[in-house]
């Protein structure tokens, strides 16, 4: 895993690679222009991804009707769960075979999107999935069908991300990483995330404060991802606290929209770091949200990375406009950027403990060595033993 | 010309698209992944576009060496001159068309980009030239062929940017606009930067900081532009004086090749601004550098902006950690910044005035309507009217 890891994102100086996600389009109404871009792509009998929650809503039969004036027979596969598992991979690949497909039209949040993305890495390879999933762009043969994404959450990027997750019948979770099977074309429209609910638009939302500050402190070469995860944090900042307090100002969500398709954008530029690596393995052992888990693991990593990152930390927060205090010095600076970190954690209702999830100390023995083995722990700033691991999760019990 | 910059870039807040040019790597050495790339897309007859001077440094000879070794038959069109021509266009697509070529492998500096994004337009339409010159992207029929670029200079970005400048046979400039005629695979190898010249290095390095300028300050909506735009003008800031006093220096080389690139970026996402506007026009009338003309046309662009751009500058110099005094208020911020770039247009030994460009005042009279014209005039931060045109180009004799 390490080597993949540090091959898939680069830490070597001055070495690195721009591969840039597909178009995307931002604005209010623009999920609209779907009908247009499947028009312009050919596409007779698009395969809508979608979930039960956006069906029962009516929003999923807005964009079937749309394709449908159009002229084109739309297939709808609704049955992605909230944390996806291959099985829902299975389901919408049948659905493909037996309608005779010609596209995919994702819509829904980094669930719905991660299926489709295994959907088309499917549609692309002829490998078993357990090999696809582990060695992605390597083993995909075939170029990717029309793939447009309509994103109904900000938060996990998956839009503009490499990475798809999702759980195996035992509950484990994979990450397929490809360059190759991400949407051509992206709708970002905040119209879509107004009606997010409050929980989802918190755990979301620190998801993306998440890959925006794992990203921009990480051990990853490339400069660019780093200039966008800055760009993304410190719009996330202004833009989560204001999601929060007003649910329906199309100002703040189209903010926290672009928020999270920039951390996205980074962190398929740069990965992520041991926040997001500590947190993978404790998703094995419970169905809280994602951001629940990263609300967990974020302080104690942070408190973690201070000793060897300070300097770091402390140029994250004055990109981002933070107050240290008159003068402030590097330590001040770096103490902000964490205070600011938990204070978000905290006006979003987050979990701070393992108790809170419903973990405890005798659950953790399994999951150091896979922690140790995680891509993101080895791309963490602060390189990290297993006793370092051991005494972390410890931290958070 | 207005209706068209500003349909292409998007003024209206909150409305942009986010189209990213193609797969690029950054690294020394680099540039000898070409062969791999042209294996991977299965080409047999590519063609090298490229200029006398490569091909008489050796440089060109070992890109088609690569080939060779992996088994192609390159074919080589070298006669692209330093400011192209249509004729450049008709003669590498007359080499195409007699070779049989099935690839484009663009290896020199923005004139030699910018004939291959002709040429690869040409391929893609049937169009006359001129409606394709003049429409773009909406007379593009066909799918590109395999298209790769090697910069060999730190500049025009053109490998990352939708525009392509030609001039015609009576010398008048012509802009291509194109998201789909851009290189698909791009090696940014500071190595073949280590031996352009100093005047080329100071020319086409000022470029990069008008661009990244223009993008950062003009009246385009892309939010993620702007961010690029900030970071390649704080980095040039930091890289072209680095390179001007110390040309062998791999690292600055780097820094600046990043920096050209990532303003190519940001251009391509928001255009530029007046300083280009009136740049143009005024090369129909000389043949002097890119550069050159831009360092005559910044400075009382620069000024003239002021009267209403005065925070937006501000913010740009406190951006690129430009310090404006003790204290410093909006006024001295913004003064900072037009100091940085003057400053910069002397270190690089370019011209101030039309005279040095050996322009008179009796010349200017044509251009006066052709400048009132130009998108990027009309992207200008500061609305222009065609006083305004008069004036400051009577400032700069």
């Amino acid at each position: 895993m390490q080597h993949e890891a540090s091959s898939f994102f680069g830490t070597e100086p001055g070495h690195f690679t721009l591969a840039w996600p597909g178009e995307a389009l931002f604005g209010p109404g623009c999920a609209e222009r779907v009908t247009g871009w499947a028009v312009s792509r050919g596409l007779r009998r698009p395969l809508l991804v979608s979930d039960p929650g956006l069906v029962a809503s009516g929003l999923a039969s807005r964009v079937l009707d749309g394709l449908r004036a159009a002229g084109m027979v739309p297939v709808l596969y609704d049955g992605v769960a909230a944390n996806p598992t291959i099985d829902n991979v299975t389901q919408a690949h049948a659905r493909w075979g037996e309608a005779e497909c010609d596209g995919v039209v994702a819509f829904g949040g980094g669930s719905v999107i991660d299926v489709s993305k295994v959907l088309v890495a499917r549609l692309c390879s002829d490998a078993p999935l357990a090999d696809l999933l582990r060695e992605g762009d390597a083993r995909i043969v075939r170029a990717a069908p029309p793939f447009a994404a309509l994103p109904t959450t900000a938060g996990t990027g998956s839009e503009s991300t490499t990475a798809a997750l999702i759980k195996d019948a035992e509950g484990r979770k994979h990450v397929l990483r490809s360059r190759r099977c991400r949407p051509q074309w992206v709708a970002l429209d905040p119209l879509l995330t107004m009606s997010t609910p409050p929980g989802v638009t918190a755990s979301t939302g620190f998801d993306v404060v998440m890959h925006a500050l794992g990203a921009a402190t990480n051990r990853a070469a490339n400069p660019v991802g780093d200039a966008l995860a800055l760009a993304a944090l410190a719009r996330s900042f202004g833009s989560l606290p204001a999601v929060l307090a007003r649910p329906d100002d199309l100002d703040a969500r189209a903010d926290m929209m672009l928020s999270s398709y920039l951390a996205g954008v980074a962190i398929s530029l740069r990965g992520v770091d041991g926040i997001h690596g500590l947190c993978t393995p404790l998703e094995a052992l419970v169905s809280a949200p994602h951001g629940h888990v990263l609300a967990v693991t974020c302080e104690p990593l942070m408190r973690f990375n201070l000793a060897t990152m300070s300097a770091r930390y402390a140029q994250v927060a004055a990109a981002c406009g933070l107050d240290g205090g008159t003068a402030a010095g590097e330590a001040a600076m770096a103490e902000a950027l964490i205070e600011r970190v938990c204070a978000l954690r905290d006006l979003a209702g987050l979990p701070r403990s393992l108790a809170q999830l419903g973990v405890t100390r005798d659950a953790l023995a399994p999951i150091y060595d896979v922690a140790q083995a995680n891509a993101s722990v080895q791309l963490n700033g602060r390189p990290m033993t297993r006793e370092d691991i051991v005494a972390l999760y410890d931290a958070m019990v």
